[in-house]
């Protein structure tokens, strides 16, 4: 029963969507090429370009995340040619999956699980590899919760001929990523993250140097042709039917940031994700990752509890969604995700249920402790 | 903004409302007279059977509670009839300004705040006015959380020619009051609490002695004339136009009601209580209401703290919204109510927001000690 079974979503992505967001959602289907519409069009594209830190144009498209990391596949280069991927999880390996699937050659960095990339390892397989073309990473690996070095690799590549190109799904508006300012190439995000929307709304900002290998590229695509789409944004539409709804979502979401501001954003989540790992550590847990992100804490399951009963628990009886681990981290991590319409009591919500979880698994946790670092984490906060 | 300011509302109405309600009051509105419209006024005449335990019919009204209050007083008496009113607190006061309004004679019973009234005393006041028509109570007085005997009183009036009018507007639905069995005579509800519904709707139900009551009544009444609102709904239709969304979102509330049953929602309300009177008492704070109820915790403000200031703190900085004190209580206690859509981690919400902005105004409590007796009561609960 809805009444007496009140959800919480703290997973990372679907995430909770505003009220102003969801009414905005609900307002009547209209028309996609009426003249109305393209008004909201040309607002996105502006919000957008605030949004990424870029001058230029950053495409969207009605499909999931990785329909754009396809895309910048598909586009930014032709079969036969060497990309290095940076595999220290799950997509990680989804980069690989593509460029395989696309017939490149993919020279793999593989990279610990938990742990982030070193520069040095991406200069010197860069050094090993003259002729790659280009770099495919995540700006945070959202399996793990680690973040990769982005503006340090960026360095390496920008005065190169190689392509860096960012998986900032669950990155974008969480922590700084200056598209321009970086000289990153093609980055790619999501709606259903820190946009606090619900999933179907994927994005792609590019450099000049990418919009010049994507007119030259040789894969086939249709749907997410980069030049079909950057033609009809010229003309304030779409190529193809763009998802009216999410639309109407987007542009108050991205009112709401340019309202605020890009900072304002950023200190939210690091507020946020502080108290988490403040909490986390309260309880004698371990956390997976070593360079940690502000979009999700992830807890490694401790010795003894099940891992899928535990979420099982979380998930039946308090009602609390988080996500467990993916791929090899199945049963090991609980990923607690800070992303979306999500305050400071949403830590506290996240923590209180853990620690009840986890003494009912047989994990005995002082009742309270983890909330209790997270709170004196928020206090200290508003003495700043 | 709205993504960076997720609030709580934790008042004793309105209430937060559950999704599959404000879907259904989001549905098109119809109009009232059609026979679609009727079939659903039959089904919530019905059901609202079902969640008073009476046989009888239950009027409702596009009212706010008041309205409901003031359509007893004006329906079962008569100018310069005698009624006994029970004033421990706010809404007790109202009962009194609503008898003096129309004409009758209030006998005061005035109990202290945060007190009941004894049986005893209300036995005795019957006896020393054998010409009273009338008992008129609160279930509790939202305003001090205190719980009054009403089946004890009702064991006085039942076999009397008097009618005992009991305004249960934030207690229908959180613990029983079975209005047949305990031979209430007319019993006050509203939208905006266990039925966790947007304000605006009241509900009457009515014993047969109070209905030959109304018949003879000789006050002024048109609105809220039981006798009207009766036939119509004999008909399948209502007096006057209905608040149709609420009536949406009531049919689908009582459903939800029908299908877990009236004990799993009292089983609730007990259980939020018993967690935040639990993690109260651990801060050494005190809790005003010697007879608690189970539909709000009030808190006595600590001393040297300002109640205003606590408020105000709660609502801007941690965006929660519980009540302050009423009348006399101004600035002395603070409400935490658990009624409409909320569960568990709502109460460990209340008690670590409560625990944050007490350390904040210079009141030390341990940060973490009543949310742990909260998860302590409720693993406890859990065990049973």
């Amino acid at each position: 029963m809805d009444l007496l079974d009140k959800k919480h979503l703290l997973a990372p992505g679907p995430v909770p969507v505003p009220p102003r967001a969801l009414l905005a959602m609900a307002k009547p289907v209209m028309h996609h090429r009426l003249p109305e519409f393209s008004a909201i069009l040309e607002k996105i594209r502006e919000d957008l370009r605030y949004l990424f830190q870029t001058k230029g144009d950053v495409l969207f498209f009605a499909s999931s995340g990785t329909g754009a990391m396809e895309a910048c596949v598909a586009n930014l280069f032709s079969p036969g040619e060497k990309v290095i991927v940076v595999r220290g999880g799950k997509f990680g390996e989804r980069w690989g999956e593509l460029a395989e699937t696309y017939g490149l050659e993919p020279v793999y960095i593989d990279v610990t699980w938990g742990e982030a990339v070193s520069p040095e390892t991406v200069a010197q397989t860069l050094e090993e590899n003259p002729d790659a073309k280009g770099v495919l990473i995540q700006a945070h690996e959202t399996s793990t919760g680690v973040k990769h070095p982005v503006a340090e690799i960026a360095a390496l590549t920008r005065e190169k001929d190689v392509l860096l190109v960012v998986d900032a799904i669950s990155a974008l508006g969480v922590y700084p990523l200056p598209f321009d300012e970086l000289g990153i190439d093609a980055m790619v995000a999501g709606s259903q993250k820190s946009l606090a929307l619900p999933p179907g709304l994927s994005f792609v900002a590019l450099s000049e140097k990418a919009w010049a290998r994507a007119e030259a590229g040789k894969s086939p695509r249709y749907y997410f042709d980069f030049r079909r789409e950057k033609k009809a944004l010229a003309k304030q539409t779409t190529a193809f039917t763009p998802a009216v709804s999410l639309l109407y979502g987007l542009s108050e979401v991205l009112s709401r940031i340019r309202e605020v501001g890009l900072e304002t954003l950023f200190a939210h989540y690091a507020r946020l994700s502080g108290a988490c790992r403040a909490g986390v550590k309260a309880l004698g847990l371990e956390l997976f990752a070593k360079e940690p992100c502000e979009a999700l804490t992830i807890v490694r399951v401790p010795e003894g509890v099940d891992g899928a009963r535990l979420m099982k628990l979380m998930r039946e009886k308090y009602r609390v969604t988080m996500a467990g681990g993916q791929a090899k981290l199945k049963g090991k991590v609980v990923r607690i995700a800070h992303l979306g319409y999500q305050g400071p009591l949403d830590v506290i919500t996240a923590l209180a249920t853990l620690e009840m979880a986890l003494n009912e698994l047989g994990h005995s946790v002082e009742l309270g402790a983890g909330v209790a670092a997270a709170q004196k984490y928020f206090l200290k906060e508003a003495q700043k």
